[in-house]
């Protein structure tokens, strides 16, 4: 499920592409007509992608895009079908041409449409406390709950069997069945992504979601963010304790048990029937398999296999790092 | 003080007990009456208790309970008086049974009983913010304030001269005088514990509460969470930083002074006089003594006798570790 | 900019102040009027400080004050012209000063004088949300907006093109242009500060603001505490990730990027150009030069020098704790 919640205000022609990057001159057909913007595994014809890293060439070699924003040095790693658009800094153009499809994901500012519940749809259908704000484009499913003060923002669909907690703030998620949210929990605010600027740091676009799978429960005070390419993803059944941290565009499998306080950057995918000791931290982009238990207090910085049990900072073999720390 | 908010939907006959077991074919007067389920050092005779590891066979030798949920290998470690219920698996048959006298603390959903403080009894007692609700079975002692947005669910005690932030969720506890409860804090609800099970996971039942004695601090964004069989205890004149985690049945000193970030595991106990630095980190089930001093950062993992200096992770004497690190 | 907000309810007599620190027989002048307390190399003619510590006795040589608390062993370390008041312990002495001066700042209970901003001038200058309340002495310049339940206390001057979140606290702070806060954050309340005490500990005032300077975002959560005698700032262009905690008298520069959960102690100075990963914690009266990179879960111990990228706990020299720790 790819971004069901931003609308996409293209098409638009490649020649109001180029403009809003300040390219002149190019080769192109101006009048195509570009209707999305994608990452390179998932473009499409008729939709622009990006290749920013050497990392990504296989991908790149395939990419059904018709154009791609890219720098001189990659453009050969390019299919042969995708027509490269030369820039210098491939992030920033990119966060533009996004920002121009979906100008709506860039502001993540309260949202200023919602009502009370009472004056709602929904007043009958759930059980809700005080001074409950609902927004537009919010669906729920039978039999859910919500707590006083929450504030279920624009753009969220909530399954059957739900509970959410009090002085809950949620907005662009997609919450299946049978799942727990607690008090004070905010989901699917933008990520800490920007491009660091000296007079003034450039926010880009987070057109992902949340997607919370059936029978979770997110603990008190978890800041659950939204993915800025894809979405961030916390898999069936797994739990999550209090005060904890998960960046966009991560990705957590099924099963998993996190203790209170960790923190997950940006990008990292957890495997299935993981188990995270409280206050343990886990790097950006990362790959960490299934069945792999991570010590309270550890520090991971590089991926761990399916089946390890790691401890430490860096986290090595728990065995090893026991050993050396009597 | 033990359990005094969930009411017990007991008594129970003994072959009600069974029946939900699914156990047959025992040798029991079905008929007895069983009035309570406790641990195995406070319960009593007419109650049930459970023991699942041999190191507690010392107190299960002298537990007046009349009945215990055990296993075959067990069983023959336990005071002759006290009549064995064998099971598979202890923990999980206990939180049946435990669901069973106590209904209630199971479900920590919102409270739905409570109603805005201007139409309590306490509107002329106590000085409150805008949008402030309270539940059933709360009383106030003199000289209190609670501020904005707070919400006091129901099985609430809190003493004289106490002093509420704003945003704060406060249920299941029992808070004593000059207490100050900074803003956004959430206290009382249930731990993070439960029985892993691939397909959805089994919450096990909160009966504790949390005490918070005389003339303690917790700052803003704490989340303390009740006990599961036993309370969560934070001692006289205790102060807490911002942003610290405090898990089921943890039980802390007087005097104790506890720096921003801090996460205490399940089932620990911290002495009098300790010192904690920001960002520590401390495992469950662990005996920290008096007059400690934990460096902020540490990750303490085995138990700390009194007047130690401990840092680095694993935890160790100060010393050792600085010089160890230079 | 030092103190704008606090009510000095001064000046008082020389005599008043020797009275409530129960001093007598001191050959003053009894009649000498003081106008305000400061720090050693803030304050002024007519105005009181304290020296506590040999560690600022060049400051001490050359205050302008004209009078000091202070110690037997230190008061021949001061400047000539200011006359030293001796007493057992320089800091509780000073506490006690300092809330004669400004009684306000040492209480931080909820501020009842909130007013939903409905009923207030801004009904009609700046977009809110629901449940929005002000309190007094409040400025907001142009293009602001304030998220739902979000409550600004008293003391709070908020520049242009501001955006604050829902479930914010805000008091006793000045907040430049184009500044972002999101969700939940919990900014200008007192820091952990008070003197340890067997049976009561003692808190002492905090006649210190929080400035957020322009083009700032502060990310969910975050608690940003107020400073004691110096304010808590936050420099040009900084942006913090969610679930940060700045405690107060800290001072960070320009251009610096803090990643989520990091924690920084009282009274530490951070530099321009900073990157600081997930979960770092810096301890307390430390100073980070500019240009210094902090590996994500560090724990910072002492200052650290321009340009420096170190890592680990303590944190060292990056190179030197990769290659100890392959």
């Amino acid at each position: 499920m790819h971004n069901p919640f931003f609308k996409n205000n293209g098409p638009f022609k490649i020649s109001d592409i180029l403009n809003i990057l300040n390219l002149n001159n190019i080769n192109l057909n101006i009048d195509h007509n570009i209707v999305d913007i994608k990452d390179l595994f998932t473009s499409n014809i008729n939709e622009i992608t990006f290749f920013h890293s050497r990392k990504y060439k296989d991908i790149a070699k395939n990419t059904k895009a018709s154009f791609c924003i890219t720098t001189e040095n990659l453009k050969n790693d390019l299919n042969k079908d995708c027509k490269p658009i030369i820039v210098n800094n491939v992030l920033v153009s990119t966060s533009i041409v996004t920002a121009k499809f979906y100008p709506d994901s860039i502001n993540d500012n309260f949202d200023d449409t919602v009502n009370d519940i009472i004056d709602t749809e929904f007043k009958n259908k759930i059980k809700f406390g005080k001074n409950v704000l609902v927004g537009e484009n919010i669906k729920f499913g039978n039999n859910c709950s919500i707590g006083h003060n929450s504030i279920i923002e624009k753009n969220v669909s909530i399954g059957n069997n739900c509970s959410i907690g009090s002085n809950c703030i949620i907005r662009n998620s997609y919450i299946k069945d049978n799942v727990k949210i607690l008090d004070n929990c905010i989901i699917g605010k933008q990520g800490f992504g920007f491009f660091p600027n000296d007079s003034k740091n450039l926010r880009y676009p987070h057109i992902g979601i949340v997607v919370i799978e059936d029978n979770c429960e997110i603990g008190c005070g978890a800041t659950i963010d939204r993915g800025s390419m894809s979405n961030t993803i916390i898999g069936k059944n797994t739990f999550l304790d209090n005060q904890i941290h998960i960046a966009h565009n991560v990705k957590i499998g099924e099963n998993t048990i996190i203790a209170g306080q960790v923190g997950i950057a940006g990008s990292t995918t957890i495997g299935n029937n993981v188990r995270i000791g409280g206050q343990a931290g886990i790097s950006g982009h990362l790959k960490i398999g299934n069945n792999v238990e991570i010590a309270g207090g550890s520090g991971v910085i590089k991926n761990i296999a399916n089946d390890s049990k790691v401890m430490g900072y860096p986290a090595k073999n728990i065995r090893e790092f026991l050993k050396e720390n009597k």
